[in-house]
């Protein structure tokens, strides 16, 4: 660590690219004052470009612009108008697939959050604490594209929550079904996002394309990295996803199945005692607990524990004997934050530790 | 149905007991202008006896008190104050059992919404259109208990909207296992029930014993009449139950697994031929359809669905393949019509048709 | 009468304009089964053009689309295209200008909703029961304008509600000044409209233009027509508009101040004795009571009382002295329905009735 | 200060009565690692008193019960069970005019939420930085009633918020008329409080006497200490009080006729300059702004600005021209903070600081 130390004396440059969206603004929060990086520029749509941040975002957070971002010009999503070597992508699936791929024949490492090459069989899916080890498929990722820059991936919201609280029992236990009932922040669908006259009072049982991303996605990060490629876990899962009326917060209850009599003081001890991959502790904005147990019977609850660790921690709760199956739990974790800003983030601390990054 | 036919040319004189509370006045809207039954009393709490009843009760719709039940005199939950010889009980558990048990042991036929008799052997736990044969339990009732009376038990709120949705695949094709997940309604929780400040933008992952009732009460409706008593459907079942921050109607995902293969066109083509119970047909609160299938991908919601039928109407969508088990879809229906005072009602109606109830 | 009576045993071919979004679809729910009007064609913009009705738009209400209307092609907004002699328009401002004018040129007589024409001074701003006589207005329109067709306009939603509250009172006592604070409905903004991160669990204090269009529209509406023009009333009014998390119904609270002393029970009584324009009564949607008051101490409220009157009643409550001016109160009404969509209709029953509608 | 600042090595043992309900808790929060007062007691009613804080206690934040509260065992709310010198009141109104002079006249000093003693003659009701000066009146409290002890009170939730934002008018310019209309949150009637069948997508435009304070607190404040008495403010006021469905976060319209000719943008410069008393400046938890002005068009909102200044800054927004009187403009502030729990604290800032404290 002692090189990138150094490094860090000065602080690497960083850009965001999809800068005035909702998670583009989770971005600039969380690299506001990071002590590794640097913000350095904020892109966004051609629309966009040319203008000061605060005319071209329609800010939507508590709090303020942070630092002089206020008042920086919006360059365009292009290699050639961005020159850092790192960048977060926030971009729409829509746009994410040509520019992403672009920034990385150019060099350049993406952080990214769309849903574009999440399963492709050589773009890493990671969540530093579950399986920081997938970085190795960026070796595949540069021999197979021939990018000298890369992409490397998060997973969509919902599965992120989900796998941080099952990654300690898939470990310890294997689970071998699993049945998931998903109750989803409004902040997940973006800005503008879902009309109030849909969601007031009211839940929206379908989220387009979201229990597929949770099917497939949570079996690739809790899978084997075997060579070149991953070997999904052998899960039997199904996601059910719902929007609710709620800001900020995905609550997941799950039914889980394991290969051998797993009780619930099984799992509340294997939670309690989970630290994730060592490669991910004291990071910058690594949670001390990725994972922590409530013993309150009516918690976790998405506006009273969803900031918890910052945004970063998964409150998992209400560990019970499921009739079914083995056991029942409920999961809940900030979408923007350890769902998607923070977790792209936390993957670039961890690349910048272990001398990953570029130069 | 000839004798029935001229005994309603006038009304029978019915009673809601626990008139005040929220269940309490939604029986008094279905029963006000009913062509069966005239609501001739309401009783209550002791501190309410005695009161006018817009005095004593915090009126919560948004219609207002019907006829003149606003000027009428609440009388005392005990059968020496109330004369009517069918009371619907909207008491709560922690007074039902006796009051309940008192009226029938004065001769009174009891529509009960509470928890106590449910899962006893010789109480009939019915939905018309589902099992309207169970009824034939109050014979061992009466032999048992020795009562002149009779108690007859409608489900949980949420089991009944599930029940609904189940019977018909049940039926047909049988279940073996089934995952259920709810996002209930505030109303479910009475009046005043959940405060705002819990509620407000959140999710409570928990209802108190709530899961317990869903895991056994269905399996006694959906179970079969053996002699004198219920031997319950063979279905693994588990429930997750959740409070979300909706006025009105129960959304329930559902994963369900059968004993043979079946499709989801095979499950929506039973939901949708499915005509219930004959006996339930034509009854006076009665649904053209106890069941709708909805094809709109983000359907059913509860703010736009929950008043199907008049309330009394499930409605089913997302019917779609379950990866792990066979078919999953959603339900929902009105939690406090379907699933509590109009679920009485339908059950006195299909006494009264079938000459089922004094005199 | 007698000639429009006989007119009506066909009913009149109308055409809603903007039928595709929040305003169209309540025209749509109106205009369903009319006992005078027969709701012959939807029109939209070029995108929705040719396009059934049931794909163009997205119904965002609790029931479903009534009668044919969901297979019925939409047509695109242009006198050449949609061929009744009345529409109603739902427009956006930003098309409304030219559109309906084109209507007007092309002999139609449109009920506009739009905010375009209605200050002008030879366009009548009309409430039924309170300035039926300012359709007059009309002729001096086809003068000034060389239209053989007329433009016909409702107030902005929340000066609807207002007026019909202010009216009864500015008859008989004469207000003088007045101070308006407005806690608006979601639905008022249209469909997409209020995104939910802006307004769950929030307060929006700004609603662009809409302090403006109550403290000039009212003014016009409680004028009193002289020869060819408005003599505006001679009022000091103020307003703040607020949006809340509501999905129907704006709350108003106004202290009132009058020429000579008034007392809260001389409000009452003429708010309670008030009929209304005599020419409006028996209008087909007329609300048998336009404004209604309440006694009850915490109400109106939206969610309560929202649909009396089928919507077109407005609900006056907290009727108290006001320790600055002379009286304050808390009115209440539907936005979509009497602040909107109803109220063309309304207009246009009136204009019906009194042979003022073509041919 | 040299006294108060060495007596401040050890903090001074203070102790909440009525510690369970919510502004009970926000006083915890408040007082948990503060510089100057060590949270020595919790004391509640009989029910509570002998368990320890968690059980007696159902904490209703985003947080955890901080430091060894958790543990506490509640006392009874009784001079003799608690023995701090410096109490802070959140009593309910109807015990807190008894246990309020219980502790005065046991020598204890009363930080005082309730209602109960605000208007009486000598009996300081203080915001800091507004009326620092009306402190004064304890002489004339202890002469007048004996107690060795004494009351000091803070305005009401919604009184506090507006008196801020007019205070720097008042003291510049003189108003002489204002109109008030607020927006309050949930959390100002406390737990359980709004039940959320009242107010989920509603607006209950009531709350019980709160016009009343608003009208006659906000006067006193304002007032001027003349010997042994305060001369209300001469302004007419009228107050319109309404609950959102907001969790926290009081939101005031307000229309304001001054003496003289006042435009916004005096009125922005006044408010924008305005530090308060400066007495009250540096305080541990005044805030560097008791008053901000923001310029954004559509905010303060509740749910993005309630926060500011730790919730100690009130937010003031669109200033502008009020066609009625001179000007009108939007003020918001955190109900619990600095219209409770803070509000208090921060009177026992400036009591200490100033020597006022016992001992």
């Amino acid at each position: 660590m002692t090189t990138t130390a150094s490094a860090r004396r000065t602080r690497r440059r960083v850009a965001v690219l999809g800068a005035t969206g909702a998670v583009g603004q989770a971005f600039i929060r969380r690299l506001a004052n990071h002590p590794w990086f640097e913000l350095a520029e904020v892109a966004a749509s051609e629309r966009s470009a040319g203008r000061p941040y605060a005319e071209a975002a329609r800010w939507i957070g508590t709090d303020r612009i942070p630092g002089d971002i206020a008042g920086r010009r919006v360059v365009a999503c292009d290699p050639d108008a961005v020159t850092a070597d790192v960048v977060f992508s926030a971009l729409d699936a829509s746009v994410a697939g040509d520019v992403e791929a672009a920034f990385a024949r150019a060099g350049r490492t993406v952080l990214s959050n769309a849903r574009n090459y999440r399963m492709d069989d050589d773009v890493p899916l990671v969540i530093p604490e579950v399986n920081a080890g997938h970085l190795a498929l960026l070796e595949t990722q540069r021999r197979k594209r021939g990018w000298p820059g890369a992409i490397v991936a998060n997973a969509n919201c919902s599965t992120i929550v989900a796998v941080l609280a099952l990654a300690p029992l898939h470990e310890r236990f294997g689970i071998e079904r699993l049945f998931i009932s998903t109750m989803q922040a409004v902040s997940g669908a973006g800005y503008p996002g879902v009309p109030s006259l849909d969601i007031l009072g009211n839940v929206v049982p379908y989220i387009s394309g979201e229990e597929e991303k949770i099917e497939t996605e949570s079996l690739k990060m809790l899978g084997r990295l075997d060579g070149d490629h991953i070997v999904p876990a052998a899960i039997g899962v199904t996601a059910h996803t719902n929007r609710v009326p709620v800001e900020h917060g995905h609550t997941i209850c799950m039914s889980l199945g394991f290969g051998s009599r797993v009780s619930p003081d099984d799992v509340r001890r294997a939670l309690e005692e989970w630290q994730g991959d060592e490669r991910a502790r004291g990071l910058p904005t690594a949670p001390a607990h990725p994972v922590e147990v409530t013993s309150e019977a009516d918690r976790p609850q998405p506006r009273r524990d969803a900031d918890r660790g910052n945004g970063m921690t998964v409150t998992v709760g209400r560990i019970r004997r499921d009739p079914v199956l083995d056991v029942k739990l409920v999961a809940l974790g900030h979408n923007i934050v350890r769902g998607a800003a923070g977790a792209s983030v936390l993957n670039a601390e961890l690349m910048e530790h272990n001398g990953m990054l570029p130069g």
